[in-house]
């Protein structure tokens, strides 16, 4: 059976052909640039063993974008399958499943109506979402649609971990709350760590480190996530690569006021011009450790801040699991950035977290147990797969 | 020698006047209702020997007022002293000290203009507190005033505890950070507790817990804060009576939309209609156990997320202090709530953490120990005595 795994940004459309039952990947591209006034689309296509074609061309929307990505993956010299028939069904990555979705689903015509409800509250990602399915549905009428959200498994938060202290009508009418995001990502490396350790996720307490341009933390009992630092919207929380993450909340009228922002313009502020960028100038962990090298200051202060609050957080997330067995790390920094895990775990020694600094350094995106035999937390590095989440879930629900 | 103790808030004035050396206390009280239009304000005067007397009049202003208060501190009847030249020193709580005043000063000419330029980071009382100073300087030339700052204690944070990650122009031109509150009492608390326990406080790594109407928390390693909840202003950290604590950031630019507010009115939402009074109705945590004993669900949402947030706080710091000798409560609800302080050293028992549940129950407003002697935390009572170091310090900078 293949299972495409669609992922639909505002102005672009990543795409994943599983052939599932192998887990094995067929092709993957993204189609960039959709709906831009200026210039034209790109897609850039590429088969599993290398080979890569790109073009340029008027893209004005998801559904032109969708069928040229569909086109590519018939075609004689590009494609990886003879008819679209082959494509046995569609796993869309979409945002925001508010309280509504507590798991993945096959896309009814009322799933689609409740998830336009939830518009507003990922106003940036919903429309792209909610529009890539619609495509699918339109170009392709008899496969069937599978929905898998990005705060899902975060749902099995109690209140006192989701609920914000403002007038309580802001929940209840508006759903104001924590919901949480890269939540198919803390679900893969949750799982993944657990199989690998040969341990079942029940008698494991975890903390998940997705740390990328954008990061979140996960508190994870038992497999059921009891925390974790994104909120509302993925602003809340780490230092990222353009967020500013946890601030005093009075910090948003005072810049409102001091630079004159409608408030939208200071969710962009907070949200596009701060973090690392705001601090230092560079977006890209990378291009931080390069700074840091350097002797950059800036970059120096914006990084002990990073590993600082990422600490607190572990700390706090410690408390409330009441101990820890294993702190996982993933995505883009986690994978790839041994620097920032053995910083990371360096502040952590006094409770018994033993790394192996040795075999740390330097590994970048494998399956890795990183703590000495001894350590009173297993530390591991797994890479995260959202897009194997999402045809897995597909391929359960179609079955 | 007679220190008098002034805390001039905008719309009130409240006093203490000490025999400093025996530390106490003769005569204290409060001016309110200053300057507004509609309405007679009010002075409440009272002896420590639990005379008390009131009266309402006329109040247009802090000059008034503080006529008023010297007055009935020489008034036949109701006064404690002769002349005010019996007054040696005047000592005022000052709220905001930027990074300026990393102490306390007497104050000067150039310090008045370093407090005017401070104004706009703390509008609501700044105007207050430098009003306050200059009617003493007008009434009583002759006499030393000291300003007493309620962030300095924790002006020792290093920057990755201070710094928020936004544009850093935000920081070098209209420096905004982490500031802290309520550092007086911060630092009453930590040098009270290290002393009973016969313990030099450079030893100690210790979080106070200032939990009032207003709540804080600090991390203090070998007596230098390195750590707390509140920020740029007092809405960070914990959820309080009527301000939000915590939140994702772009949850006011979420709620200015919905509810059309400008930024000034965000904060005062915030501030004024958020926390326990906009969960429940109830700002006060006497209120809140009373609604949670007749089954209250919703003040009971918000109690549990009151001990969540700080247990996770505690947790936190707990990681940033790599350890903890000394756990200590005080203010409103620390020094009278028991149920408050056992549940939430209930939390940390997985620490280690024995509290003397029988000792605690009902115990109020005095030092105490109420940790076990085999707890590896220590945890104390200590009531709060803003005024008594500001009577202190003015003491030693007249001397």
């Amino acid at each position: 059976m293949n299972i495409l795994v669609l992922n639909s940004g505002s102005s672009s459309l990543k795409y994943k052909l599983f052939a599932v039952e192998k887990e094995k990947v067929l092709a993957y591209g993204v189609v960039e640039r959709i709906g831009l006034s200026e210039g034209l689309g790109m897609i850039t296509h590429q088969l599993e063993n290398d080979g890569k074609y790109q073009t340029e061309n008027e893209i004005p929307d998801h559904q032109k974008a969708l069928k040229m990505v569909l086109n590519l993956l018939v075609d004689p010299k590009w494609g990886v399958i003879n008819d679209l028939s082959e494509i046995n069904g569609v796993g869309h990555r979409v945002l925001h499943g508010g309280e509504y979705f507590k798991k993945s689903v096959l896309v009814t015509a009322e799933d689609l109506d409740h998830m336009e409800e939830l518009r507003e509250l990922g106003p940036l990602h919903m429309p792209a979402n909610i529009m890539g399915i619609r495509a699918c549905q339109e170009i392709m009428p008899g496969t069937p649609q599978v929905a898998v959200f990005d705060t899902a498994f975060h749902q099995t938060m109690p209140k006192k971990a989701y609920l914000y202290a403002i007038p309580y009508e802001m929940y209840e009418k508006h759903r104001v709350r924590r919901y949480g995001f890269h939540g198919t990502s803390h679900r893969y490396v949750s799982g993944q760590a657990a199989k690998l350790l040969g341990r079942p996720v029940e008698s494991l307490k975890m903390i998940t480190a997705h740390l990328g341009n954008g990061s979140s933390l996960a508190a994870i009992d038992g497999g059921k996530v009891i925390d974790t630092s994104m909120g509302l919207t993925p602003l809340e929380g780490m230092v990222m690569g353009t967020r500013s993450g946890d601030l005093d909340p009075a910090i948003v009228p005072f810049v409102a006021n001091k630079l004159n922002l409608t408030p939208d313009q200071a969710d962009d502020y907070l949200n596009k011009k701060s973090g690392f960028l705001g601090m230092t100038g560079y977006s890209d962990m990378r291009d931080i450790q390069k700074a840091r090298e350097e002797g950059n200051s800036r970059a120096q202060e914006a990084y002990e801040l990073f590993i600082y609050r990422l600490v607190k957080y572990i700390g706090g997330y410690y408390t409330a699991l009441k101990g820890l067995d294993l702190l996982v790390f993933t995505a883009g920094i986690g994978e790839n950035d041994s620097t920032t895990r053995e910083d990371i775990c360096r502040e952590l020694e006094f409770l018994g977290v033993k790394m192996d600094y040795a075999k740390n350094k330097g590994l970048r995106g494998q399956d890795a147990i990183l703590s000495l035999p001894d350590s009173k937390v297993t530390i591991m590095l797994i890479p995260t797969n959202e897009e194997l989440v999402i045809a897995r879930d597909t391929l359960n629900l179609i079955s």
